[in-house]
C-alpha cells in the first residue's frame, strides 16, 4: 500500500486524479454547447471543431481554421486536462475556463459571433430553455450561464490512467525498461524543471528559447502580451505534456510536426543539449507513455432549432 | 397482437425497421472513417462536418461548406436512413451508400481531397491498419474498403421509434388527435402519393413544380443530369420526412426555412391545393411526430497520426 505513495513523492509528476464534484446535469448541457455549432455565426464550427475530442482536443492543424476559413495565428492547445492549467491560452491571458469560453465565441476569427447573438439562438431553442431551467432553476439563457456549462464539460475532459501513471501508482511492468530510460534523462537532463506536475506542464510561464533563440516566422509575442513586459516576449505557458503523442503539431506555431524534432529543439533551445538519436528516441518512448484514457461519451444530441431561431450566416 | 399488424397493412407509411445483420466491427471502423477529417485535404472537415450526427445528419445550412469555405450548390439531405433510399444522391446518381461515399472524399468542393491520399493517409496509420487487418483479415487499405466501412455505419443510422411509429405499432395514445388529423389531411390531400414506405419518402424521383413551377435562382437540374433526358429535368428523389423536424433548411435548394413553408409549397406545387393556416398547422405538427430515436453511439477515439502520415494542407 505504501510503495505507490512512495513513488509519487519522489516523482516530479503526479498521476492524474480522476475527477471530483462534477454538477453532472450542468456537464451535460455544457456538453451540447461544446459541440453546437449554432454558437458561430456561420452554424459551422464549434468548440469541437478545433479542439476536436476524437482527436486528442486539438485540431491537429499547424493554426486553426476559423470563420471563413481565416487562417489562425497560433497552433490550438488540448482542452484535455485544462482544467489543471495555472490560466488559459498560451500566454495565459484567461484566468480559468468560465473566462476562456467566453473568447472564441466572439472572436471574429474564430466563431465569428457575438454574445447577445449566441444567447439570442440558444434562448430561442425551447429544447435548451428546458434544460436552462432544469439545471439553473430558471430559464433564463445569459453568456455567464453558458460559458459557465461549457467549463464544467471541460472538467470532465481529464485524461487518468495513461501507462505511465499505472507506473507511478506501483505497476512496475506498464512502461517498458526504454520507456522508464526515456523518463531517467527526462528528469535528469533538465526537462522536468518546466513540464512536471499532474499535466506534466500547464502550471508556470516559460521563455521559448532560453538557452538559444527560437527561430519562427511566427508574429505572436507570448505573454508580454498580457504583462506588458519586454521580458516577457516570447514567453509561453508550459503547454501539458499529457497526451503529446495525440496533439501534434507543436509549439504555439505548430512549426514542429513530430515528438522527435519538438524533444531536438527543447533539448537544444531550453537546455542547451544536443540529444544522440538513442536518447532522443527513449525520450518520446517515454512521452507516448503519457497518453491516457481519452473522455468516452455518447455524442450529443442537440436540441432543434425552430422557426424564431436566428438562422446561421455562412456566406456573408 | 393482430391489431398492429392490421395497422399497418392499412397504412402507406411503415414503421422503420430495427438494423439487422450488421457486421459490428467493420461499423466501427467505418464511424471513425466517418468523423476523420484527415479523409479531407485540409484535414479539418469530415462526413459529420455535412452530415452532423448531432443535428439529424444534416449541417442544417441552405447549402454546405466545403473545403476553403465553397459555397455548394445543394442542400444537404441527411444520412439518416439513407439505406432506405432508392438511390442517394437528389439526383440519384449514386446506386448506394458505398457507391456515394468515394464522391464527396475526392469532392473538389467537399473534401477536396483524393482517393490515393486519403488511403495514403489511412494506410499511413497503425491504429488503422491494425483495425483493417481484423476487419478484412488483411492488412490492404483501398478506397473499397474505405467505403465499406463507411457505408456499413451509415446502415446503422436508421431512426426507429418515432412517436408515429408507436402508434403504428398500436399505442393509440402515442400522437395526439390533433396531430393524427395532420395525418389525414397528410393522406386525404395526396402527400402519401410521394412521400410512402419506412422513409416516408426517398423510394421515387419526383418532379419539384408538378402543378405550378418552382422558382428558385439555384442552377441545378435534377435527374435529368443523370439521365439526360429533358423531362427528367428539376425531377430529384423524394426527400424522406423522416427526422424532418431537425433536417430543416427543405427543398434541394434549402430556400424553405420552415415545414410551415415547406408544406405551404409542397401543397400549392405538387398538389394545387392552398391549406388554411389551421390545416397546415396540424400537417406540420404530424411531420413532427417523425422524429425518431436518434442514434446513440459513444464519440470514436481515431488512432492518431504518425511521423510517415501525409500532413494536412488547410491552406494551399
Ligand atoms: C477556430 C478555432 C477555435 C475554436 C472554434 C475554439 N477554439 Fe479554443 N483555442 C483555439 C486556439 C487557436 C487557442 C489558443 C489561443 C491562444 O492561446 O492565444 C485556443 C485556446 C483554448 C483554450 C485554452 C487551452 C490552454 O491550454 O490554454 C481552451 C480551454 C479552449 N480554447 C476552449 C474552447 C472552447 C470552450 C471553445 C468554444 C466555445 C473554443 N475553444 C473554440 C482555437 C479555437
Ligand atoms: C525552461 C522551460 C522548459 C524546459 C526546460 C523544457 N521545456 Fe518543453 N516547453 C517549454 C515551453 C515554454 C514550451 C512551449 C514553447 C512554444 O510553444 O513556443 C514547451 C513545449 C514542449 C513540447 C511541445 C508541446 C506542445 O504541445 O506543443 C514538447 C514535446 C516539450 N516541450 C518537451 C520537452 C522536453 C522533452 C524537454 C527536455 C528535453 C523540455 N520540453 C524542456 C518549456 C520548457
Ligand atoms: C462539404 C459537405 C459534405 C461533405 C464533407 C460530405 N457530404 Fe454527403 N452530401 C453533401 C451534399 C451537399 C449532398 C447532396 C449532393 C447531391 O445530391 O448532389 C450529400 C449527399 C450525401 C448522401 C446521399 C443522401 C441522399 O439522401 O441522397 C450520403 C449518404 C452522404 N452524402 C454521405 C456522406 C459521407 C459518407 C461523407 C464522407 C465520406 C459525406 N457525405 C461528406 C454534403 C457533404
Ligand atoms: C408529386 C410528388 C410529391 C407530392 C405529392 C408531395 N411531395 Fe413533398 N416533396 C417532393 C419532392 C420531389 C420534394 C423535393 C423537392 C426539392 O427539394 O426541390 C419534396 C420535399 C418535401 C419536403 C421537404 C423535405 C426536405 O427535407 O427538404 C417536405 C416537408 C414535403 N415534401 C412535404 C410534403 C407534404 C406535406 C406534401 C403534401 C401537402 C407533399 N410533400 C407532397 C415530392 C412530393
Ligand atoms: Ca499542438
Ligand atoms: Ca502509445
Ligand atoms: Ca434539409
Ligand atoms: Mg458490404
Amino acid at each position: 500500500a505504501t510503495f505507490s505513495i512512495n513513488v509519487q513523492a519522489e516523482e516530479p509528476i503526479q498521476p492524474i486524479q480522476p475527477v471530483k464534484e462534477i454538477n453532472l446535469a450542468l456537464a451535460e448541457l455544457g456538453k451540447k454547447l461544446y459541440f453546437d455549432p449554432r454558437l458561430s455565426k456561420s452554424g459551422f464550427i464549434s468548440c469541437n471543431s478545433c479542439h476536436n475530442l476524437s482527436m486528442g482536443g486539438t485540431d491537429n492543424l499547424k493554426t486553426s481554421i476559423g470563420d471563413k476559413w481565416q487562417q489562425g495565428p497560433i497552433n490550438s492547445p488540448t482542452v484535455l486536462n485544462s482544467s489543471l492549467n495555472v490560466a488559459q491560452f498560451w500566454d495565459g491571458r484567461a484566468a480559468d475556463l468560465k473566462e476562456q469560453a467566453g473568447g472564441p465565441i466572439a472572436n471574429p476569427g474564430e466563431m465569428a459571433s457575438s454574445h447577445t447573438l449566441a444567447v439570442d439562438v440558444i434562448a430561442s431553442i425551447p429544447g435548451y430553455v428546458r434544460e436552462f431551467t432544469l439545471v439553473f432553476g430558471g430559464e433564463e439563457v445569459s453568456i455567464d450561464r453558458i460559458t459557465d456549462a461549457i467549463a464544467e464539460f471541460e472538467k470532465t475532459l481529464v485524461t487518468p490512467n495513461s501507462r505511465f501513471d499505472q507506473w507511478l501508482l506501483g505497476d512496475a511492468n506498464a512502461i517498458s525498461q526504454y520507456e522508464q530510460e526515456g523518463y531517467e534523462l527526462f528528469k535528469s537532463s533538465g526537462c522536468v524543471a518546466c513540464h512536471n506536475g499532474e499535466a506534466v506542464g500547464g502550471n508556470s510561464f516559460q521563455k521559448m528559447g532560453l538557452v538559444e533563440p527560437y527561430q519562427t516566422n511566427n508574429e505572436v509575442e507570448g505573454r508580454a502580451a498580457v504583462t506588458g513586459k519586454d521580458a516577457d516576449r516570447f514567453t509561453f505557458k508550459v503547454p501539458t505534456l499529457r497526451n503529446v503523442e495525440m496533439t501534434y503539431p507543436y509549439f504555439h506555431d505548430g512549426e514542429a510536426e513530430t515528438l522527435t524534432e519538438a524533444t531536438d529543439i527543447m533539448g537544444r533551445l531550453q537546455l542547451g543539449r544536443k540529444f544522440s538519436d538513442d536518447e532522443n528516441a527513449k525520450i518520446v518512448a517515454f512521452l507516448k507513455t503519457l497518453t491516457g484514457d481519452q473522455p468516452q461519451f455518447l455524442m450529443p444530441i442537440l436540441p432543434p432549432s425552430v422557426d424564431a431561431t436566428p438562422r446561421p450566416q455562412p456566406f456573408d
